[in-house]
Protein backbone atom coordinates (compact mmCIF):
# COMPACT_ATOMS: atom_id res chain seq x y z
CA UNK A 1 0.00 0.00 0.00
CA UNK A 2 1.34 3.47 -1.19
CA UNK A 3 1.73 6.56 1.44
CA UNK A 4 -1.33 8.01 0.40
CA UNK A 5 -3.60 5.00 0.96
CA UNK A 6 -1.74 4.01 3.93
CA UNK A 7 -2.61 8.29 5.27
CA UNK A 8 -6.21 7.87 3.98
CA UNK A 9 -6.96 3.99 5.57
CA UNK A 10 -5.33 5.60 8.84
CA UNK A 11 -7.79 8.77 9.25
CA UNK A 12 -10.49 6.27 7.56
CA UNK A 13 -10.03 4.40 11.06
CA UNK A 14 -10.67 7.93 12.70
CA UNK A 15 -13.88 9.08 11.37
CA UNK A 16 -15.63 5.68 11.62
CA UNK A 17 -14.69 5.76 15.40
CA UNK A 18 -15.78 9.31 15.46
CA UNK A 19 -19.14 8.08 13.84
CA UNK A 20 -19.63 5.80 16.43
CA UNK A 21 -19.85 9.25 18.74
CA UNK A 22 -22.31 10.58 16.30
CA UNK A 23 -25.79 12.06 17.43
CA UNK A 24 -28.09 10.92 14.98
CA UNK A 25 -31.61 9.93 16.37
CA UNK A 26 -33.23 11.04 13.97
CA UNK A 27 -31.63 9.89 10.15
CA UNK A 28 -30.23 6.77 11.88
CA UNK A 29 -27.12 7.79 9.33
CA UNK A 30 -24.43 8.41 11.69
CA UNK A 31 -21.56 9.61 10.01
CA UNK A 32 -17.74 10.59 11.13
CA UNK A 33 -14.89 12.61 9.40
CA UNK A 34 -11.22 13.23 10.34
CA UNK A 35 -9.09 16.41 9.41
CA UNK A 36 -5.35 14.95 9.26
CA UNK A 37 -3.50 18.50 10.26
CA UNK A 38 -0.30 19.50 8.74
CA UNK A 39 1.26 19.35 12.20
CA UNK A 40 0.24 15.76 12.38
CA UNK A 41 -2.79 16.49 14.87
CA UNK A 42 -6.09 14.30 13.77
CA UNK A 43 -9.54 16.17 14.32
CA UNK A 44 -12.77 14.59 14.15
CA UNK A 45 -15.99 15.41 13.93
CA UNK A 46 -19.74 13.42 13.76
CA UNK A 47 -23.06 14.59 12.69
CA UNK A 48 -25.26 15.87 15.01
CA UNK A 49 -28.53 16.32 14.65
CA UNK A 50 -31.27 18.28 15.87
CA UNK A 51 -35.40 18.15 16.52
CA UNK A 52 -35.49 20.67 14.23
CA UNK A 53 -33.95 19.28 11.31
CA UNK A 54 -32.72 22.69 10.04
CA UNK A 55 -30.34 23.15 13.23
CA UNK A 56 -28.73 19.14 12.22
CA UNK A 57 -25.00 19.69 11.73
CA UNK A 58 -22.82 17.01 9.59
CA UNK A 59 -19.57 15.63 10.48
CA UNK A 60 -17.50 17.38 8.22
CA UNK A 61 -18.45 20.52 9.28
CA UNK A 62 -18.61 19.68 13.44
CA UNK A 63 -14.84 18.72 12.20
CA UNK A 64 -14.18 21.73 10.56
CA UNK A 65 -15.61 23.83 13.39
CA UNK A 66 -13.74 22.12 16.09
CA UNK A 67 -9.85 22.53 14.08
CA UNK A 68 -10.69 26.15 14.14
CA UNK A 69 -11.72 26.45 17.71
CA UNK A 70 -8.85 24.97 18.55
CA UNK A 71 -6.39 27.26 16.71
CA UNK A 72 -5.93 25.77 13.56
CA UNK A 73 -6.14 28.19 10.17
CA UNK A 74 -6.88 27.30 7.07
CA UNK A 75 -3.19 26.58 5.70
CA UNK A 76 -2.97 24.01 8.89
CA UNK A 77 -5.46 21.35 6.76
CA UNK A 78 -3.19 18.39 5.19
CA UNK A 79 -6.29 16.24 4.53
CA UNK A 80 -9.76 15.26 5.05
CA UNK A 81 -11.45 12.40 5.25
CA UNK A 82 -15.39 11.11 5.58
CA UNK A 83 -16.83 7.31 6.88
CA UNK A 84 -20.38 6.91 5.81
CA UNK A 85 -22.15 3.61 7.09
CA UNK A 86 -23.31 0.91 4.23
CA UNK A 87 -21.66 0.24 1.32
CA UNK A 88 -21.87 3.91 -0.43
CA UNK A 89 -19.32 6.25 0.02
CA UNK A 90 -21.58 9.34 0.58
CA UNK A 91 -20.22 12.72 -0.88
CA UNK A 92 -20.30 15.64 1.44
CA UNK A 93 -23.13 17.88 1.16
CA UNK A 94 -23.56 21.82 -0.69
CA UNK A 95 -23.46 23.15 2.89
CA UNK A 96 -20.32 21.15 3.65
CA UNK A 97 -18.52 22.18 0.52
CA UNK A 98 -18.92 25.58 0.83
CA UNK A 99 -17.91 25.40 4.56
CA UNK A 100 -14.57 23.35 3.86
CA UNK A 101 -14.23 25.90 0.47
CA UNK A 102 -13.66 28.39 2.71
CA UNK A 103 -10.49 26.66 4.37
CA UNK A 104 -9.46 24.38 2.03
CA UNK A 105 -6.34 25.27 -0.70
CA UNK A 106 -7.34 23.45 -4.08
CA UNK A 107 -4.32 20.57 -3.62
CA UNK A 108 -6.04 19.04 -0.71
CA UNK A 109 -7.88 16.55 -1.22
CA UNK A 110 -11.59 15.27 0.45
CA UNK A 111 -12.28 11.49 0.46
CA UNK A 112 -15.56 10.14 1.33
CA UNK A 113 -15.13 6.25 2.11
CA UNK A 114 -17.12 3.07 3.28
CA UNK A 115 -16.62 -0.51 3.59
CA UNK A 116 -16.30 -1.02 0.43
CA UNK A 117 -15.89 2.24 -1.69
CA UNK A 118 -13.17 5.40 -1.69
CA UNK A 119 -13.73 8.26 -3.41
CA UNK A 120 -11.72 12.01 -3.93
CA UNK A 121 -11.82 14.59 -5.18
CA UNK A 122 -10.40 18.14 -4.54
CA UNK A 123 -12.86 20.99 -3.16
CA UNK A 124 -12.72 22.66 -6.98
CA UNK A 125 -14.49 19.60 -7.94
CA UNK A 126 -17.35 19.41 -5.35
CA UNK A 127 -18.26 22.99 -5.96
CA UNK A 128 -16.83 24.28 -9.10
CA UNK A 129 -16.75 28.33 -9.72
CA UNK A 130 -17.44 28.69 -6.00
CA UNK A 131 -19.01 31.56 -4.41
CA UNK A 132 -16.55 34.25 -3.39
CA UNK A 133 -18.47 37.67 -2.27
CA UNK A 134 -15.64 40.50 -2.01
CA UNK A 135 -17.21 41.86 1.42
CA UNK A 136 -15.08 45.10 1.32
CA UNK A 137 -16.67 46.35 -2.46
CA UNK A 138 -20.12 46.04 -0.76
CA UNK A 139 -19.37 47.47 2.53
CA UNK A 140 -21.57 50.36 3.52
CA UNK A 141 -19.65 53.79 4.05
CA UNK A 142 -19.98 55.07 7.53
CA UNK B 1 -31.82 37.17 -29.79
CA UNK B 2 -32.70 34.24 -29.41
CA UNK B 3 -35.90 32.73 -27.47
CA UNK B 4 -33.69 30.81 -24.33
CA UNK B 5 -31.57 34.14 -24.23
CA UNK B 6 -35.13 36.31 -24.26
CA UNK B 7 -36.28 34.23 -21.55
CA UNK B 8 -32.96 34.66 -19.19
CA UNK B 9 -33.45 38.50 -19.87
CA UNK B 10 -36.85 38.29 -18.72
CA UNK B 11 -36.42 36.48 -15.65
CA UNK B 12 -33.34 38.73 -15.18
CA UNK B 13 -35.91 41.74 -14.93
CA UNK B 14 -37.96 39.54 -12.49
CA UNK B 15 -34.56 38.43 -10.77
CA UNK B 16 -33.01 42.14 -10.39
CA UNK B 17 -36.51 43.61 -9.19
CA UNK B 18 -36.88 41.03 -6.56
CA UNK B 19 -32.91 42.19 -5.39
CA UNK B 20 -34.52 45.41 -4.58
CA UNK B 21 -36.78 43.90 -1.64
CA UNK B 22 -33.46 41.86 -0.56
CA UNK B 23 -33.10 42.64 3.75
CA UNK B 24 -29.45 42.25 3.48
CA UNK B 25 -28.35 44.88 6.37
CA UNK B 26 -24.96 43.28 7.42
CA UNK B 27 -23.43 41.91 3.92
CA UNK B 28 -24.98 45.74 2.05
CA UNK B 29 -25.09 42.68 -1.11
CA UNK B 30 -29.25 42.55 -2.19
CA UNK B 31 -29.60 39.36 -4.21
CA UNK B 32 -32.79 38.18 -6.31
CA UNK B 33 -33.58 35.36 -7.80
CA UNK B 34 -36.38 34.06 -10.24
CA UNK B 35 -38.16 30.64 -11.06
CA UNK B 36 -40.31 30.13 -13.82
CA UNK B 37 -42.47 27.46 -13.15
CA UNK B 38 -43.62 25.04 -16.46
CA UNK B 39 -47.11 26.98 -15.82
CA UNK B 40 -45.72 30.56 -17.03
CA UNK B 41 -45.84 31.81 -13.89
CA UNK B 42 -42.54 33.22 -12.36
CA UNK B 43 -41.66 33.08 -8.41
CA UNK B 44 -39.37 35.22 -7.09
CA UNK B 45 -37.14 35.40 -4.02
CA UNK B 46 -34.26 37.79 -2.39
CA UNK B 47 -31.79 37.38 0.63
CA UNK B 48 -33.07 37.54 3.91
CA UNK B 49 -30.48 37.80 6.37
CA UNK B 50 -30.45 38.02 10.25
CA UNK B 51 -28.21 39.38 13.09
CA UNK B 52 -27.00 35.70 14.05
CA UNK B 53 -25.75 35.60 10.72
CA UNK B 54 -26.23 31.76 10.12
CA UNK B 55 -29.69 31.74 10.46
CA UNK B 56 -29.64 34.10 7.20
CA UNK B 57 -31.23 32.73 3.75
CA UNK B 58 -30.06 33.40 0.27
CA UNK B 59 -32.32 34.35 -2.68
CA UNK B 60 -32.57 31.34 -4.55
CA UNK B 61 -33.56 29.48 -1.63
CA UNK B 62 -36.46 31.99 -0.78
CA UNK B 63 -37.44 31.79 -4.61
CA UNK B 64 -37.78 27.62 -3.99
CA UNK B 65 -39.23 27.77 -0.37
CA UNK B 66 -42.34 30.27 -1.90
CA UNK B 67 -42.33 28.11 -5.33
CA UNK B 68 -42.92 25.07 -3.24
CA UNK B 69 -45.36 26.87 -0.50
CA UNK B 70 -47.24 27.99 -3.55
CA UNK B 71 -48.26 24.25 -4.58
CA UNK B 72 -45.24 23.64 -7.07
CA UNK B 73 -43.07 20.08 -7.34
CA UNK B 74 -39.79 19.46 -8.75
CA UNK B 75 -41.14 18.50 -12.02
CA UNK B 76 -42.56 22.04 -12.39
CA UNK B 77 -39.55 23.99 -12.27
CA UNK B 78 -38.16 24.91 -16.04
CA UNK B 79 -35.28 27.67 -15.17
CA UNK B 80 -33.55 29.57 -12.32
CA UNK B 81 -32.07 32.99 -12.94
CA UNK B 82 -29.88 34.99 -9.99
CA UNK B 83 -28.93 38.62 -10.01
CA UNK B 84 -26.46 39.56 -8.07
CA UNK B 85 -24.97 43.73 -7.70
CA UNK B 86 -21.79 44.44 -9.05
CA UNK B 87 -20.35 44.04 -12.16
CA UNK B 88 -19.59 40.31 -11.54
CA UNK B 89 -22.43 37.42 -11.98
CA UNK B 90 -21.80 35.41 -8.74
CA UNK B 91 -22.21 31.82 -8.59
CA UNK B 92 -24.75 30.09 -6.18
CA UNK B 93 -23.47 28.70 -2.66
CA UNK B 94 -23.40 25.49 -1.42
CA UNK B 95 -26.51 25.65 0.42
CA UNK B 96 -28.69 26.92 -2.16
CA UNK B 97 -27.01 24.08 -4.46
CA UNK B 98 -27.94 21.56 -2.07
CA UNK B 99 -31.29 22.63 -1.80
CA UNK B 100 -31.97 23.34 -5.74
CA UNK B 101 -30.38 19.90 -6.13
CA UNK B 102 -33.30 18.31 -4.20
CA UNK B 103 -36.18 19.64 -6.69
CA UNK B 104 -34.04 20.70 -10.16
CA UNK B 105 -33.62 18.30 -13.19
CA UNK B 106 -30.18 18.25 -15.00
CA UNK B 107 -31.89 19.75 -17.80
CA UNK B 108 -32.98 22.99 -15.75
CA UNK B 109 -31.06 25.79 -16.25
CA UNK B 110 -29.35 27.42 -13.59
CA UNK B 111 -28.70 31.55 -14.85
CA UNK B 112 -26.57 34.27 -13.10
CA UNK B 113 -26.66 37.39 -14.20
CA UNK B 114 -25.18 40.91 -13.31
CA UNK B 115 -25.30 44.11 -15.08
CA UNK B 116 -22.45 43.16 -17.10
CA UNK B 117 -21.92 39.14 -16.78
CA UNK B 118 -23.68 36.03 -17.23
CA UNK B 119 -23.16 32.41 -16.21
CA UNK B 120 -24.81 29.10 -16.95
CA UNK B 121 -24.76 25.60 -15.46
CA UNK B 122 -26.83 22.46 -14.69
CA UNK B 123 -27.35 21.13 -11.55
CA UNK B 124 -24.38 18.56 -12.02
CA UNK B 125 -22.55 21.15 -12.80
CA UNK B 126 -22.64 22.64 -9.57
CA UNK B 127 -22.71 20.38 -7.33
CA UNK B 128 -21.13 17.01 -8.79
CA UNK B 129 -22.04 14.35 -7.43
CA UNK B 130 -24.62 15.35 -5.23
CA UNK B 131 -25.12 13.70 -1.80
CA UNK B 132 -27.84 11.09 -2.15
CA UNK B 133 -28.55 9.80 0.95
CA UNK B 134 -31.17 6.60 1.21
CA UNK B 135 -33.76 7.34 3.52
CA UNK B 136 -35.39 4.28 3.64
CA UNK B 137 -31.98 2.08 4.34
CA UNK B 138 -31.10 3.61 7.32
CA UNK B 139 -34.76 3.72 8.39
CA UNK B 140 -34.89 2.54 12.23
CA UNK B 141 -37.00 -0.71 12.30
CA UNK B 142 -39.96 -0.26 14.95
CA UNK C 1 -66.56 33.86 18.96
CA UNK C 2 -64.64 36.98 19.03
CA UNK C 3 -62.60 38.99 16.57
CA UNK C 4 -59.76 37.75 17.38
CA UNK C 5 -60.81 34.15 17.63
CA UNK C 6 -62.39 34.50 14.42
CA UNK C 7 -58.94 36.09 12.88
CA UNK C 8 -56.97 33.04 14.13
CA UNK C 9 -59.66 30.38 12.99
CA UNK C 10 -59.22 32.24 9.11
CA UNK C 11 -55.47 32.19 9.41
CA UNK C 12 -55.39 28.62 10.86
CA UNK C 13 -57.71 27.21 7.51
CA UNK C 14 -54.76 28.85 5.68
CA UNK C 15 -52.10 27.41 7.55
CA UNK C 16 -53.53 23.98 7.53
CA UNK C 17 -53.70 24.51 3.73
CA UNK C 18 -50.20 25.37 3.35
CA UNK C 19 -49.16 22.19 5.63
CA UNK C 20 -50.44 20.24 2.93
CA UNK C 21 -48.41 21.59 0.61
CA UNK C 22 -45.19 20.48 2.60
CA UNK C 23 -42.17 18.83 1.35
CA UNK C 24 -41.43 16.25 5.04
CA UNK C 25 -40.23 13.18 2.96
CA UNK C 26 -37.67 13.07 6.00
CA UNK C 27 -39.69 13.76 9.01
CA UNK C 28 -43.08 12.94 7.57
CA UNK C 29 -44.08 16.28 9.65
CA UNK C 30 -45.86 18.78 7.25
CA UNK C 31 -46.41 21.82 9.27
CA UNK C 32 -47.96 25.22 7.48
CA UNK C 33 -47.73 28.88 8.42
CA UNK C 34 -50.24 31.91 7.87
CA UNK C 35 -48.68 35.28 7.94
CA UNK C 36 -51.61 38.22 7.88
CA UNK C 37 -50.11 41.49 7.01
CA UNK C 38 -51.46 44.49 7.72
CA UNK C 39 -52.14 45.13 4.35
CA UNK C 40 -54.99 42.16 4.40
CA UNK C 41 -53.21 39.43 2.57
CA UNK C 42 -52.03 36.33 3.49
CA UNK C 43 -48.84 34.64 2.99
CA UNK C 44 -48.36 30.55 3.55
CA UNK C 45 -45.31 29.06 3.90
CA UNK C 46 -44.66 25.24 4.73
CA UNK C 47 -41.68 23.26 5.38
CA UNK C 48 -39.01 22.30 2.79
CA UNK C 49 -36.97 19.74 3.86
CA UNK C 50 -33.86 18.37 2.02
CA UNK C 51 -31.88 15.55 2.12
CA UNK C 52 -28.75 17.16 4.05
CA UNK C 53 -31.33 17.40 7.06
CA UNK C 54 -29.79 20.62 8.06
CA UNK C 55 -30.69 22.43 5.26
CA UNK C 56 -34.50 21.89 5.98
CA UNK C 57 -36.32 25.28 6.07
CA UNK C 58 -39.35 25.01 8.62
CA UNK C 59 -42.75 26.69 7.64
CA UNK C 60 -42.72 29.95 9.95
CA UNK C 61 -39.39 30.85 8.05
CA UNK C 62 -40.94 29.69 4.83
CA UNK C 63 -43.63 32.09 5.28
CA UNK C 64 -41.47 35.62 6.38
CA UNK C 65 -39.34 35.13 3.39
CA UNK C 66 -42.03 34.93 1.33
CA UNK C 67 -43.47 37.86 2.37
CA UNK C 68 -40.09 39.82 2.43
CA UNK C 69 -39.27 38.75 -0.95
CA UNK C 70 -42.83 40.07 -1.59
CA UNK C 71 -42.36 43.79 -0.80
CA UNK C 72 -43.09 43.67 2.54
CA UNK C 73 -41.23 44.62 6.04
CA UNK C 74 -41.18 44.48 9.86
CA UNK C 75 -44.15 46.82 10.27
CA UNK C 76 -46.57 44.94 7.57
CA UNK C 77 -46.64 42.19 10.01
CA UNK C 78 -50.11 41.40 12.05
CA UNK C 79 -50.21 37.89 13.24
CA UNK C 80 -48.54 34.62 12.11
CA UNK C 81 -50.07 31.46 12.77
CA UNK C 82 -49.07 27.74 12.66
CA UNK C 83 -51.28 24.48 11.86
CA UNK C 84 -48.71 21.35 12.64
CA UNK C 85 -50.05 17.65 12.44
CA UNK C 86 -51.81 15.93 15.26
CA UNK C 87 -53.78 16.74 18.62
CA UNK C 88 -50.58 18.69 20.06
CA UNK C 89 -49.91 22.31 18.81
CA UNK C 90 -46.00 22.96 19.09
CA UNK C 91 -44.53 25.91 19.05
CA UNK C 92 -42.03 27.53 16.82
CA UNK C 93 -37.83 26.14 16.98
CA UNK C 94 -35.77 28.50 18.25
CA UNK C 95 -34.53 29.51 14.52
CA UNK C 96 -37.67 30.03 13.38
CA UNK C 97 -37.93 32.17 16.81
CA UNK C 98 -34.60 34.71 16.19
CA UNK C 99 -35.87 34.50 12.45
CA UNK C 100 -39.33 36.03 13.61
CA UNK C 101 -37.67 38.14 16.13
CA UNK C 102 -35.81 40.19 13.24
CA UNK C 103 -39.29 41.13 11.91
CA UNK C 104 -42.06 41.38 14.46
CA UNK C 105 -43.31 43.65 16.58
CA UNK C 106 -43.60 42.55 20.66
CA UNK C 107 -47.64 42.67 20.68
CA UNK C 108 -47.77 40.39 17.57
CA UNK C 109 -48.86 37.40 18.51
CA UNK C 110 -47.89 34.19 17.60
CA UNK C 111 -50.38 31.46 17.59
CA UNK C 112 -49.65 27.59 17.40
CA UNK C 113 -52.56 25.51 15.95
CA UNK C 114 -53.25 21.79 15.65
CA UNK C 115 -56.88 19.64 15.21
CA UNK C 116 -57.44 20.47 18.88
CA UNK C 117 -54.64 22.79 20.57
CA UNK C 118 -54.41 26.35 20.52
CA UNK C 119 -51.19 28.14 22.05
CA UNK C 120 -50.30 31.81 21.69
CA UNK C 121 -47.28 33.73 22.91
CA UNK C 122 -45.42 37.09 21.79
CA UNK C 123 -41.94 37.04 20.47
CA UNK C 124 -40.97 38.37 23.65
CA UNK C 125 -42.03 35.15 25.01
CA UNK C 126 -40.68 32.52 22.78
CA UNK C 127 -37.61 34.51 22.51
CA UNK C 128 -36.55 36.10 26.24
CA UNK C 129 -33.24 38.49 26.17
CA UNK C 130 -32.94 38.06 22.46
CA UNK C 131 -30.03 38.50 20.78
CA UNK C 132 -29.22 41.92 19.60
CA UNK C 133 -25.83 42.46 17.63
CA UNK C 134 -24.80 46.07 17.32
CA UNK C 135 -23.37 45.69 13.67
CA UNK C 136 -22.11 49.70 13.53
CA UNK C 137 -20.40 48.73 16.78
CA UNK C 138 -18.05 46.13 15.18
CA UNK C 139 -17.65 47.11 12.20
CA UNK C 140 -13.76 47.10 11.08
CA UNK C 141 -12.24 50.62 10.61
CA UNK C 142 -11.25 50.75 6.89
CA UNK D 1 -15.64 34.78 45.89
CA UNK D 2 -18.53 31.86 46.22
CA UNK D 3 -17.59 28.31 44.59
CA UNK D 4 -20.22 29.29 41.80
CA UNK D 5 -18.87 32.25 40.60
CA UNK D 6 -14.91 31.18 40.67
CA UNK D 7 -16.21 28.21 38.12
CA UNK D 8 -18.40 30.62 36.06
CA UNK D 9 -14.64 32.86 35.47
CA UNK D 10 -12.82 29.58 35.38
CA UNK D 11 -14.80 29.15 32.46
CA UNK D 12 -14.71 32.37 31.35
CA UNK D 13 -11.09 32.74 30.55
CA UNK D 14 -11.41 29.75 28.63
CA UNK D 15 -14.40 31.25 26.88
CA UNK D 16 -12.65 34.56 26.13
CA UNK D 17 -9.16 32.83 25.13
CA UNK D 18 -11.69 30.87 22.34
CA UNK D 19 -13.13 33.82 21.29
CA UNK D 20 -9.51 34.56 19.88
CA UNK D 21 -9.90 31.83 17.72
CA UNK D 22 -13.04 32.80 16.16
CA UNK D 23 -12.90 33.03 12.37
CA UNK D 24 -15.14 36.10 12.00
CA UNK D 25 -14.27 38.07 8.96
CA UNK D 26 -17.46 39.19 8.51
CA UNK D 27 -19.14 40.23 11.45
CA UNK D 28 -15.76 41.21 13.42
CA UNK D 29 -17.76 40.00 16.34
CA UNK D 30 -15.82 37.03 17.50
CA UNK D 31 -17.14 35.03 20.46
CA UNK D 32 -16.30 32.10 22.36
CA UNK D 33 -17.60 29.38 23.92
CA UNK D 34 -16.48 26.75 27.31
CA UNK D 35 -18.27 24.09 28.43
CA UNK D 36 -18.01 22.31 31.75
CA UNK D 37 -18.24 18.29 31.16
CA UNK D 38 -19.38 16.74 34.68
CA UNK D 39 -16.08 14.33 34.05
CA UNK D 40 -13.95 18.23 34.72
CA UNK D 41 -12.67 18.45 31.10
CA UNK D 42 -13.62 21.92 29.36
CA UNK D 43 -14.53 21.98 25.66
CA UNK D 44 -14.38 25.33 23.63
CA UNK D 45 -15.74 27.03 20.60
CA UNK D 46 -15.38 29.95 18.77
CA UNK D 47 -18.11 31.35 15.97
CA UNK D 48 -16.80 30.29 12.97
CA UNK D 49 -18.28 32.31 9.39
CA UNK D 50 -18.79 31.78 6.25
CA UNK D 51 -19.17 33.89 2.91
CA UNK D 52 -21.79 33.03 2.16
CA UNK D 53 -23.66 33.92 5.43
CA UNK D 54 -25.97 31.48 6.45
CA UNK D 55 -23.53 28.79 6.94
CA UNK D 56 -22.10 30.71 9.84
CA UNK D 57 -22.13 28.47 12.69
CA UNK D 58 -21.69 30.35 16.47
CA UNK D 59 -19.29 29.46 19.30
CA UNK D 60 -21.53 27.85 21.38
CA UNK D 61 -22.62 25.08 18.74
CA UNK D 62 -19.05 24.77 17.73
CA UNK D 63 -18.46 23.48 21.86
CA UNK D 64 -21.55 21.50 21.96
CA UNK D 65 -20.64 19.78 18.87
CA UNK D 66 -17.00 19.06 19.73
CA UNK D 67 -18.54 17.83 22.76
CA UNK D 68 -20.70 15.13 21.30
CA UNK D 69 -17.60 14.36 18.61
CA UNK D 70 -15.14 14.13 21.68
CA UNK D 71 -17.52 11.10 22.97
CA UNK D 72 -19.65 13.27 25.55
CA UNK D 73 -23.32 12.69 25.91
CA UNK D 74 -25.97 15.16 26.92
CA UNK D 75 -26.02 13.80 30.71
CA UNK D 76 -22.34 14.85 30.84
CA UNK D 77 -22.78 18.79 30.53
CA UNK D 78 -22.38 20.61 33.87
CA UNK D 79 -22.04 24.21 32.77
CA UNK D 80 -22.05 26.32 29.62
CA UNK D 81 -20.01 30.19 29.74
CA UNK D 82 -20.08 32.88 26.77
CA UNK D 83 -17.73 35.28 25.99
CA UNK D 84 -18.90 38.03 23.71
CA UNK D 85 -16.69 41.36 23.31
CA UNK D 86 -17.55 44.68 24.26
CA UNK D 87 -19.33 45.67 27.36
CA UNK D 88 -22.06 43.86 26.75
CA UNK D 89 -23.04 40.72 27.67
CA UNK D 90 -24.35 39.23 24.66
CA UNK D 91 -27.27 36.44 25.06
CA UNK D 92 -27.42 33.07 22.83
CA UNK D 93 -29.32 33.33 19.62
CA UNK D 94 -32.32 31.19 18.45
CA UNK D 95 -30.52 28.97 16.86
CA UNK D 96 -28.29 27.93 19.76
CA UNK D 97 -30.69 27.77 22.41
CA UNK D 98 -32.54 25.02 19.70
CA UNK D 99 -29.25 23.26 20.12
CA UNK D 100 -28.83 23.79 23.82
CA UNK D 101 -32.11 22.81 24.42
CA UNK D 102 -31.15 19.09 22.79
CA UNK D 103 -28.65 18.67 25.25
CA UNK D 104 -29.32 20.17 28.24
CA UNK D 105 -30.45 19.75 31.57
CA UNK D 106 -32.77 22.47 32.76
CA UNK D 107 -30.62 22.73 35.88
CA UNK D 108 -27.50 23.58 33.93
CA UNK D 109 -26.96 26.93 33.83
CA UNK D 110 -25.92 29.16 31.10
CA UNK D 111 -23.34 32.18 31.74
CA UNK D 112 -22.85 34.75 29.07
CA UNK D 113 -20.33 37.48 29.76
CA UNK D 114 -18.46 40.24 28.66
CA UNK D 115 -15.45 42.52 30.61
CA UNK D 116 -18.48 44.30 31.97
CA UNK D 117 -21.46 41.89 32.23
CA UNK D 118 -22.69 38.85 33.65
CA UNK D 119 -26.22 37.04 32.66
CA UNK D 120 -27.61 33.78 33.75
CA UNK D 121 -30.29 31.62 32.25
CA UNK D 122 -31.45 27.93 32.16
CA UNK D 123 -32.27 26.52 28.75
CA UNK D 124 -36.08 26.61 29.94
CA UNK D 125 -35.83 30.54 30.35
CA UNK D 126 -33.98 30.89 26.93
CA UNK D 127 -36.37 29.01 25.02
CA UNK D 128 -40.03 28.47 26.77
CA UNK D 129 -42.48 26.16 25.70
CA UNK D 130 -39.25 24.91 23.44
CA UNK D 131 -40.50 22.30 20.36
CA UNK D 132 -40.46 18.93 20.85
CA UNK D 133 -41.35 16.61 17.72
CA UNK D 134 -42.22 12.80 18.23
CA UNK D 135 -40.71 11.44 15.56
CA UNK D 136 -41.95 7.60 16.18
CA UNK D 137 -45.44 9.21 15.96
CA UNK D 138 -44.85 10.41 12.47
CA UNK D 139 -42.58 7.53 11.03
CA UNK D 140 -44.38 6.65 8.25
CA UNK D 141 -45.27 3.12 8.20
CA UNK D 142 -43.15 1.13 6.38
Amino acid sequence: MNKELQQVEFLRQHAKQASQKAYAPYSNFPVGAAILMKSGEVISGCNVENVSYGLSNCAERTAVFSAIAQGYNAQDIAAVVVYTPGDKAYAPCGACRQVLAEFLANDTLITSTSERQMRQWTIEELLPDAFEFDVEAFRKPS
